[in-house]
């Protein structure tokens, strides 16, 4: 088992600051942001258009990596459970992917909407929904 | 710009050996396989079961991580477009997404159908589908 590096691509900048005022996930969310990609990875974005449903990947840089078992959604009233079978932050490698709606793109800022990550979460890809 | 450390939680195990023989996406493949999850993330699988779709994420070892634009589909005959718009397997951080079908789960074991992914490549990650 080989580590494996990542370089961030981007950053995400936003008004949510705290995981109480979060959605969940990006289909309960009307929260807008922009995503700044770093601008040795411009060449990627070509391609990308107002109005297009992206995939992006972020890393949750202040998720705990060390939880397997959960409450779904937080809610104590359930069981825990594996976090491999919930979308749960918390996770050994704390990725999460979130389709958003791209309401504009100028060089290498993506305004975009139905945000579920906190402000200043690094970008690691994006890529078109399937 | 901070570089950010996976470990793998698990490997795949396939009959897919080429670029040549592998489906470009999940949902054109009927390739099944089996996910190895490594023992000390065994208790993040429980809630998975036979017949549930998981968002599997993979790292991409041999894919090339210096290329920012790419021919759709590998179609020359299309024009280069960049791979943040695309589903190539070439990109900055060479992480996959697959919607996978359970056709069984027995401890650390998961065998899964719609493979588009090579032979020996590292699971990062396994997620409920939204």
């Amino acid at each position: 088992m080989t580590a494996i590096t990542l370089q961030p691509i981007g950053i995400l900048r936003c008004d949510l600051h705290t995981r109480e005022e979060t959605p969940k996930n990006y289909d309960e969310s009307e929260y807008t942001g922009t995503i700044e990609i770093y601008p040795q990875f411009l060449a990627g974005l070509e391609g990308i258009r107002r109005g297009d449903t992206i995939v992006v990947l972020f890393w949750l840089d202040r998720a705990d990596r060390t939880v397997l078992r959960v409450h779904p959604r937080g809610d104590r009233s359930k069981q825990k459970r594996g976090v491999f079978s919930t979308r749960s932050p918390v996770r050994p490698n704390p990725i999460a992917i979130s389709e958003l709606l791209v309401e504009d793109i100028t060089d290498n800022i993506i305004r975009v909407k139905k945000l579920d990550i906190l402000d200043s979460t690094p970008v690691i890809d994006i890529k078109k929904k399937i």
